[in-house]
């Protein structure tokens, strides 16, 4: 049983504790927070032992009511592992403690790539982690572009990627960040960190991306074109192709999934918690060939397509699965897939091959 | 055993159902759909017999691969009562179907008064509905004001209420209703029509109310001013007041729930069933006594607050429980009320008196 520490119980702690949670595998032996305030009420309600940053914070979730087990530094002395989830810049800020105590991390990718010895994405480089002490989750941007280049670089051999991302402004507990009434290059200049940031998963890819941001709160939206050395004949060839992909979702057209909106309320009838969406969202309307490039669009949840990714992270460092037993085992444990949709769209494909 | 069927499976719909299969004494004889869309899936996922509105439509369902059990007429022969939660306007047009089939039926706050013999609130007038074959629910904002109006009444006596309600321009599937950036009076006539629907109700309250539309897709907020009878000596009297009602939330300033976003990323953590909000959501910093005028400010949830009042308004309706009996079991079944948050303030509000 691994032993799983999280430090920081954020939008993408709290859920990679109940990704672990979920695992046969793992355990939760603890989350830390700062700030004693809803997301820590959530912590305890459930049933997560809750950890301070200094015994100062200690008493301030005391004031409230909420018992505390210890301080981070406890936290880390009892983890196996400890899943890093602190905001952007915090996660470097604390390797020195994780090193102290010989427990090796996972960082997420709003760090720099050089706080750990590999950048991470399940389907691509899952064996490089197994031999890191600190591994590095990409951001959920790159983790959704990682996912779409691996299938296309597989069958049909990548010129070149050229990506647009129209990014969420903030997450939903975030309403105060804006943008709230604009469209804002961001960043302006060209090309943004993402595609770098992709190269750390496929160092010889070539890809620019340009980044802005919009006034939604619910998902980012990708506008892709990749030019391929191989082209396939059709349309469909291609959605067939990323249709068998287990963490992208054809969304068909007949279902009314015409944004983030009702992609998120689909996920919240699924009765999945937080209405999360682990995988990418390609409208199959959208993927189009022309001559050799490849069009599409994507949505891509930016609070949950990380999450198994960590968990797959966690078995690579730790050694005991193999990643094709490690990602299936994630899958089955988390729901991924919305089979039912797929079905249709195969159904839909079979019996109408013209449309 | 009351046999439900659900006409109409949207926002309202989706949710009964699912609050309908959790109780104990009432089952889901099936759900009728008008669209073979992302929701009519989820109902399938959800393990419901679909019904459509005609063989036509029938024959669109089977297009996608979804089976169909019949039309809303054989749905409605199966059911001891039905729940319509057809959009506004088409409850009225079907209540002759119901008297066809000599079947009792709750509507919606959509609709006008005039469809149903009671309107119904479960904290004010449970006892009304029980010798009715039609009772209409009343719509968010109304089941919103009603359940603060209530226990005010009762303590303290109301000489008159002015609300202004700032409301959410759609539901989250709903983003292409507008309005996308603005502040817009709707109706601009004063008062708003929700004021006379609360009287429907309270007949012998004074209530003008003014209606707003923002672009959020989140939840209503209400600012409510109450000119009381006789007036508390300070505001905690009246936080331990609304803290006391089942329905009612306090929300604590330390929580950091600073809004509709915050208020709904708790209520995703906490695991609830598409992140919803039952209860009235009032900021406890909000609440202040002037000489004889409360003031508050409170959010609703519009997806499903109106949920645990027709589960009331079924077993009212069939008169196998008492109002007190019904609204525990529903409560209880439904999982009503943040305890640890309540709990929390009560603490505070104890041990802090002079807050």
């Amino acid at each position: 049983m691994l032993r799983v520490g999280i430090n920081g119980y954020g939008t993408i702690g709290k859920r990679v504790a109940d990704a672990v949670r979920a695992q046969p595998d793992m355990d939760v032996c603890g989350v830390a927070k700062v700030s004693p305030d809803y997301v820590a009420v959530g912590a305890v309600e459930a049933g997560y032992d809750l950890y301070a940053v200094d015994d100062e914070r200690i008493d301030e979730f005391r004031a409230i009511d909420i018992d505390v087990a210890g301080t981070v530094d406890d936290l880390v002395e009892q983890s196996d592992v400890v899943i890093d989830a602190t905001p952007s810049g915090v996660g470097a800020q604390n390797r020195p403690l994780y090193e102290r105590h010989d427990t090796p991390a996972i960082f997420q990718g709003g760090e720099d790539a050089t706080v750990a010895e590999v950048s991470f994405n399940a389907r691509v480089n899952y064996d490089e982690a197994a031999d890191a002490d600190y591994v590095r989750v990409v951001s959920c941007n790159t983790t959704g572009l990682s996912r779409l280049v691996a299938p296309l670089e597989d069958a049909y051999g990548i010129e070149k990627v050229r990506a647009t991302l129209i990014r969420r402004g903030g997450d939903p507990n975030q309403t105060g960040r804006g943008p709230i009434n604009d469209t804002v290059p961001n960043p302006v200049s060209i090309p943004s960190h993402h595609g770098p940031d992709v190269q750390t998963i496929f160092p010889d890819l070539d890809i620019d991306t340009i980044g802005l941001k919009v006034p939604t709160t619910m998902m980012h939206v990708h506008a892709i074109n990749v030019s391929l050395e191989n082209p396939p004949e059709d349309d469909e060839h291609v959605r067939n192709l990323l249709g068998n992909e287990d963490r992208l979702v054809m969304i068909p057209d007949f279902a009314g999934l015409d944004g983030a909106g009702t992609l998120k309320d689909f996920a919240a009838d699924a009765g999945r918690p937080r209405a999360d969406i682990w995988e990418n969202c390609i409208w199959e309307g959208s993927v189009t060939i022309q001559g050799n490039d490849l069009y599409c669009m994507q949505a891509i949840h930016q609070e949950s397509d990380v999450v198994p990714e960590n968990i797959d992270a966690l078995r690579s460092l730790s050694g005991h699965l193999s990643g094709p037993e490690s990602r299936s085992l994630t899958n089955e444990t988390l729901g991924i897939g919305f089979s039912r949709l797929n079905g249709r769209v195969a159904k839909r494909l079979d019996t109408q091959p013209a449309d």
